[in-house]
């Protein structure tokens, strides 16, 4: 007599999940340190310390009505103004106040976009790998998803494979860069590529095809890569951001929808994602985090720790004989399985108390994830089991 | 190409929205002093102060990854035995931790619950008058809501009514107690009286008819009035509560929902709970404000204003020869238009800066709600007005 699906999706845990509560157990008989988890994408970099000050100094100047009461459901107005400012400082934009709807995160943000989109028969394309995340929201929302290969060596979009999966069902194409789990961060010859191909593609069916940009990753990218962003190079784009990873801030549960006026009825679809976030219990974003967004929108976390997690961990692994795609954003290397069975490699992982995730609820079997927000030490200490593990099959 | 349900949803304002944005109109017009807005819910008491202490000591003491960091998607463990503890004190129950499932807010409560139950043909019951989202969560979830009229005298359960609207559809029965817009308490008698229909009811049909406790305003409540914990009385009841009113924290976004042991599979509707969040795009509620309410949970906003506001209106009222019934709890008074169009009645109010909110979106035509959830001084300044529009009628 209860809704089956939501049965199992409570019930049924995620792989990444499993992995987590073997590891607590793990560290209990062991000790945390002996056991190298890479399982989990929780920042470990702390948020920058003017979160701490603003917080501070917003509970020392304002009253309660101000700080912990309703904000608008689209969120307070100097927020949006105040990240609209940022964006068009960065990105040469010309975002307003009202492009923006303030959410309880990307999950959240994704979650409303389909609710506020789709129609009964609708389609979503998504590249592998992919957020697993992904399959619930687009399926709750009553559409279905289809998977497309990326290209295996270099993690950017097939074309060959987006051609044969886009009908005159779909109604969007997620787009995550950088990307989770592959740390991919597309070209900009790939986004000009994609829009004109959804240009062509929203004109032949006579409906728009919208790019879902789910952006929670844009600022975390080393060297001098840059993140195109999308709403410059394709109209009907809606972005779906986060500060959870920006601002080492995933449990506060803050971000936004970004409605382009170049969205073609564009008031039309903010008026829809208006009413699926109500439609879907959300009343407001979090006040008092919204009136510190409004005064830090911007700012990043330190990210030298990734980095440097990074280089070790990509150059460490490669000169062991492993194979992975150099990430350029995010912090997560998808490393080639050294078996055709990703749980298998995972399970031999893990006898060096080496815990990684299988790629196959990514959408990409034979791979495993690597989540490196975690200490520079924690690596170090791990390099040594990854080095026994490589030997185990190049023996 | 859009969800019209969605666009509508996002497009038409309630009227609550409406009065709002003509009350920001006049104050620009005559000044602030002189609109007696009486149309809004928001909390005017502030926070308790602990609140204030206890961000800053978490602040000082915690690091950003406990923090701000996620929560398990259930909420965070300590915060979860905390409110346990303290409904156990209060009401001598025993629930624990796992019986809590964190929340952001009881519009999130309520959506999740309903996404949890709700399976295609269900039809949820809801007393009248009632609070107008009801209708958007429950049709949003795909099921029927049955409108049933309480005592038009008492706002108290009319159980010919009630009988008239349950049968083998029905999944559950709302109740809100203490009542926005009525300010009404349910007694026990009233409660007794519901608990034993239901478990008849659900007898006879073969599957459990759920209580859904919609508790916000629980600790607002005047006087030596004892609010009955309903899950002692029916064993199929789901609370969905929110910290919005006690702790004066709307804007903040947390609450629970309690599936308690004696719900008919508990650790089965518990996970479906889980599973709508999830499906819903609810990671977990927001985590400082988690930690905050593990140290405040049974604290309580200063009510006093509430009560002399309560006092001094439903008397003055009263005496210019308007009728209405005496709130017991809550903040709002719902009093009898003059005339049958409430509409109209409103309209004349205005004329004399006084802002009320007609009772047809409550589902109840004909009568008025008045929010006194503001300062006692405005209300001493705004019953000259009523008095002349009461003199409109009685002259």
């Amino acid at each position: 007599m209860l809704s089956e699906k939501m049965v199992t999706l409570g019930t049924k845990k995620s792989v990444i999940r499993e992995i987590f509560e073997y590891s607590k157990k793990r560290a209990a008989e062991i000790g945390a340190e002996n056991v190298f988890d890479f399982s989990i994408g929780n920042p470990n970099v702390p948020a920058p310390v003017s979160i701490h000050e603003t917080i501070k100094e917003l509970l020392d100047s304002r009253d309660d009505y101000y700080l912990f009461g309703y904000t608008s459901a689209q969120g307070d107005a100097d927020t949006r103004a105040a990240i609209a400012a940022n964006l068009n400082e960065r990105f040469g934009t010309s975002f307003g106040a009202d492009n923006f709807y303030m959410t309880c995160g990307a999950a959240a943000s994704l979650r409303i976009v389909l609710g506020a989109l789709t129609l009964p028969g609708d389609e979503y394309v998504v590249f592998t790998p992919y957020f697993p995340e992904y399959r619930v929201f687009i399926e709750s929302a009553g559409a279905t998803m289809a998977e497309t290969p990326a290209n295996p060596d270099t993690f950017q979009i097939d074309f060959d494979q987006l051609a044969a999966s886009v009908n005159e069902h779909t109604k969007g194409v997620f787009v995550n860069s950088p990307n989770n789990p592959s740390g991919v961060v597309y070209t900009e010859e790939s986004i000009r590529q994609l829009a004109a191909f959804l240009e062509e593609k929203s004109a032949a069916y006579g409906h728009p095809i919208y790019l879902i940009a789910d952006e929670p990753y844009r600022e975390l990218v080393y060297g001098d890569v840059e993140v195109p962003y999308l709403t410059k190079y394709y109209k009907n784009t809606l972005v779906c951001y986060s500060y959870s990873k920006s601002l080492s801030l995933p449990g506060e549960r803050i971000g936004y929808v970004l409605v382009p006026d170049e969205v073609e009825n564009a008031r039309t679809v903010y008026a829809a994602v208006c009413g699926a976030g109500r439609a879907l219990g959300f009343v407001c974003a979090p006040s008092l985090i919204q009136h510190v967004i409004a005064k830090c929108a911007g700012q990043v976390s330190d990210l030298s720790v990734y980095k440097k997690n990074r280089d070790l961990l990509y150059d460490s692994l490669s000169s062991y004989g492993f194979t992975c795609v150099h990430p350029d954003g995010a912090f997560y290397l998808f490393m080639k399985s050294l078996e055709t069975d990703a749980y298998a490699f995972c399970e031999k992982a893990k006898k060096y108390e080496l815990l990684l995730v299988p790629g196959d609820d990514f959408g990409a079997p034979g791979f495993v994830r690597i989540a490196y927000c975690v200490t520079t030490a924690q690596i170090e200490q791990a390099l040594p089991a990854f080095e026994k593990l490589a030997k185990e099959y190049f023996a």
